[in-house]
């Protein structure tokens, strides 16, 4: 036990929702609104993001497979090595939809970002 | 790819919260309310249960470690092999607070249910 471990970085899902996300440029790019975990295992697969206004795509929901994030302590957010282009041709979808349970869904984010896929 | 995984087990936290959870006699112990997350594994390390009038805790959060509920389709809910009595003597705190920050709180929960500590 060292005393780097003298803060927890276990948080509730809830409390996730509202951190930021930036790119590897420092660029704030939104937020988190929810994350999409597995039933069975217990894995965060995906967070969704907002963007808010950035892009210009307002209300829709994007996202990402939980590798993609690296969580910044001293930004206190999460940075994302991902550019502005491959943003604007990702997935995303409506607030008023869900397309988690459509098993294809999942597998069409990890394709698009090129990640090992852990859908079932 | 066979005809098993026609549906995705996959689920937005924010959905997870209302599941109900049994015992192994199939009797309602309650909802999980909240989940508690790695921000950095992106593993789920609890689930935060609420036992309405159950054992007449009332409003408490009751965290359990993930490893211990085992999600059954047939029932649409979470089973835990848990008596009443380990459920009365579990560690548990108060709506308004939130113990999480502290890693010895994870450590205390995963001790009391006897599972390998996964806390950071």
């Amino acid at each position: 036990m060292s005393d780097v471990t003298v803060t927890s970085d276990s948080i509730e899902a809830s409390r996730v929702n509202g951190t930021a996300v930036y790119n590897t440029e420092g660029e704030h790019l939104g937020q988190i609104d929810d994350v999409v975990i597995g039933k069975r295992d217990g894995r965060v697969r995906y967070a969704i993001m907002s963007f808010g206004g950035f892009l210009g795509i307002g209300e829709d929901y994007h996202p990402l497979p939980w590798e993609v994030l690296k969580y910044d302590e001293r930004q206190g957010g999460y940075v994302v090595g991902i550019t502005r282009e491959s943003l604007e041709g990702a997935p995303r979808y409506a607030r008023s939809t869900t397309p988690w349970g459509d098993p294809a869904y999942g597998r069409s984010v990890d394709d698009y970002y090129g990640v090992p896929g852990t859908y079932v």
